[in-house]
């Protein structure tokens, strides 16, 4: 069949195919169905859509993916690409070769599976499990595409947290001290996905974060670290597209997770990788054996790709800092840097940097790295390379100027500090997006607290944005104090 | 946020909310997340899409289930639905409870679930399984939502094949014979989804097959039998959205299957019904043992639901009769009724009808009544009755013109005939759109061939739409004769 093509925006990464209902009943085309174009000699895939409104009979349209397409194309029914049967296998709890798991990650990158396909490859994972071998030949497939960081040094420092953490804004603060310390650490972050703010929103109130390969190079030369977003940068890029089947199902299957992590860290030309393993109710791993698992599954796989994986398991039931949110945030950094600020942030960053300057064998104290000053200078170093205000202080950085705080309505002790809520909040509150939104968290687990006491306070940029948060806040309870006198946590 | 809602069709059947980059980052809504619309003191949710071009700043898109949203509407970011929970829980490998299953179905019957959970429940279901007590309560929910039939009869038969036989269309056969030997079976049947004909699509061919409820009753009550679309009267609809995300990845869980089929039947007021299992290389149930474990999980969930359930297992390695497609199938039903047509469809037939007799307490003979043409003018009175033409005769069904015929290219035995082959063949030739396209088989396997026997013809109404049948018939082999001196199938 002959049709017109046009570039059509539905909101969506997908290459999708859109064809009148009557078009598409004549190619005998179904929803979900493959079909493959043609024109000028070039052939791709799409998955189709009918409708009866957008696209005329006679005109095809495709989406963003597929916006080289153009002109007269000829269109016929595909096949299922056979990656789906190794999908299939993989429901089947059959172990997939090297060559499956490449095939499809091939597929996922070139958006040839469906939602439903991506899925079913996502849930099997977390129903049967990867083996050993099978987490390597994927964790090796999906660096295989994407762009690869080169660095012509034996020893390059990273660290990865896998997350579940409010607050936890220690990467900028292991860099400086790290870097300082003479080991190269060209550190990509990610944007916050369901998080109030992820390490490259904090960076971005100092700095920029999004640069090309040559201008990272360049400012790794010139500092010996970097603070950038990955994402600028295509690091893996299958990661994503899996990330985006995985958070509607609030799932994380474990190989998985050692796959998006460790291809991340190849691909960026790591060696030497501190992973920090929060543990803790209601953190991503809930008890001290799975962690101490998923730990020696790290360092298995990292052995087979010839990656020196050491792992931190650390406390993940309350925050790390005070603040939450970009600015909120990136102002407690400063403020460890400068030599104030919250310990529960400078106390993990240094212990973090300590290990990860032992991993790589250099001799150097991060606790004095830190406290002489060096650590905030070369931070400053790093900030003007990336085109930010070397200048900038803790106390320049202001959050937005609406604000609440929500107060104890009894005297006890602070028995939960609950992240998840945390996080929810601050995302109402409009953080990431409004840089300067987000909460400062006044009490920890085991506080003692008065009638009356501050527990956190909600900071937001508009009024409308406030009260939105503050009427959610009302149906959580993100800091929960209960009397000296109870027992029981519930009847039921 | 207030935005102007507008309808428009993306082709989707999901209740999607398109909104413009700038509003969706202004509310914070990522791709997949859910948002809850007010409106003239109604509410509703519905799942977000980003785009810069479909709609403006300040106006929101809805999709067709959304329809009755208009006006000035409210938009708020809204939680995952508790039955994603439940889903998680199934990938966990948890037995999920009645409530459960209920609410899950209940959001999948009002499209409140992504593909991507859609995808992960079919998933969890085929990775862990559904216990007999599950299975129970799936069928019931998902009979739960639609419409009823209701008989005010003791006794209402039914059947229904698992499929994956071309061919295969006994059903107006068995109604014609159960229903003249006194036994009502008010038939709702399917039309093809991946296969070239349903038998929705063969009587089609001969009557109206789409009716109201009340139509349907009337029908019934003059001819004590029907043989409508399903798909017209609503009835157990879920079942429609969990086949949409089995399709692409070709898999069918067997209590999805088992509630699946008795939902349909019980929302149709059947009591006894007789299930056909076809098993063999490349049919759903490739082994007899696998066969007879089904048959025994179906008769246990219908005592459950107080139905009386009896299975056939029968031959699914060949096709059952000639034709494939509607026009030719349809004239293999009409010639079986007549008293010629192919023996494996006469055959099947009457031993399916016979079985149901018995299964109803009916002291009758199948084959009397079709041999006595008793069967043939019962099927006319229906035909009658559903608007069709009573005298039409098996050879007044002429198929497609255009036609070509492949033959062997070796002397040996047919060693076997691929229904999934020759369905996909047939879909290609235009059924079951075009009525008159599809195949005549000519030869079963263990039949003798000689070089240049027929082994089936491939018929179309369009020239261009029989030389894409052709080209596509040059890459398979649904028909495979080897030489009498083979012994090896293929080296590896």
């Amino acid at each position: 069949m002959r049709l017109e093509a046009t570039t059509i925006d539905i909101g969506t990464s997908r290459p999708l195919v859109l064809l009148n209902t009557f078009d598409a009943d004549e190619l005998g085309a179904h929803p979900l169905d493959r079909v493959r174009i043609g024109w000028e000699g070039e052939t791709t895939t799409g998955i189709v859509k009918r409708t009866d409104e957008l696209v005329e009979p006679g005109i095809v349209g495709v989406t963003e993916p597929l916006h080289h397409v153009h002109g007269d194309v000829g269109i016929t029914l595909a096949g299922t690409p056979p990656s789906v049967r190794c999908v299939r296998k993989k429901l089947d709890d059959v172990e997939l070769g090297r060559a499956e798991l490449e095939r499809i990650v091939r597929d996922v990158h070139e958006h040839r599976l469906s939602d439903v396909e991506l899925s079913a490859f996502v849930s099997a994972v977390y129903a049967n499990g990867l083996s050993l071998a099978e987490t390597k030949h994927l964790t090796e497939a999906m660096s295989g595409v994407g762009q690869r960081l080169q660095w012509d040094r034996p020893v390059v420092a990273d660290k990865h947290s896998i997350g579940g953490v409010a607050g936890n804004c220690v990467t900028p603060i292991m860099v400086a001290i790290v870097t300082e310390a003479g080991v190269t650490m060209p550190k990509t972050s990610s944007r916050a996905v369901t998080s109030p703010a992820g390490t490259a929103d904090v960076m971005e109130v100092l700095s920029d974060v999004e640069f090309s390969i040559d201008e990272i190079e360049r400012i790794v030369t010139d500092t010996n670290g970097c603070l950038v977003w990955g994402g600028g940068v295509d690091l893996s890029p299958v990661d994503d597209e899996i990330i985006r089947a995985e958070n509607p199902l609030s799932i994380d299957p474990e190989g998985l997770l050692m796959a998006s992590v460790l291809s991340k860290k190849q691909s960026a030309g790591s060696t030497n990788v501190v992973i920090d393993i929060p543990y803790g109710e209601g953190a991503k791993v809930e008890s001290l054996v799975a962690a101490r698992e998923l730990a020696d599954d790290f360092k298995r796989v990292g052995d087979h790709l010839e990656m020196d994986v050491s792992c931190a398991i650390t406390h993940g039931t309350d925050p790390i800092g005070r603040g939450i949110g970009p600015v909120l945030e990136a102002r407690d950094v400063l403020a460890v840097l400068e030599g104030n600020g919250p310990d529960s942030l400078r106390l993990k960053s240094l212990r973090l940097a300590e290990m990860l300057l032992e991993h790589c064998g250099v001799d150097a104290s991060a606790t004095e790295i830190l406290d002489s000053g060096k650590a905030l200078e070369q931070f400053r170093t790093i900030v003007a390379a990336q085109g930010g205000d070397p200048d900038v202080e803790s106390t320049d950085l202001e959050p937005g100027e609406e604000s609440t705080t929500v107060r104890a309505d009894r005297a006890g002790i602070t028995s939960r500090v609950d992240n998840r809520q945390l996080s929810d909040l601050a995302r109402r509150a409009g953080a990431p997006r409004d840089s300067g939104a987000g909460l400062v968290v006044h009490r920890t687990v085991g506080d003692e607290v008065e009638l009356g006491d501050r527990l956190y306070t909600i900071h937001a940029e508009t009024e409308s944005k406030l009260e939105e948060a503050v009427s959610f806040a009302d149906q959580l309870e993100p800091i929960r104090v209960r009397s000296k006198a109870d027992a029981l946590i519930e009847r039921r």
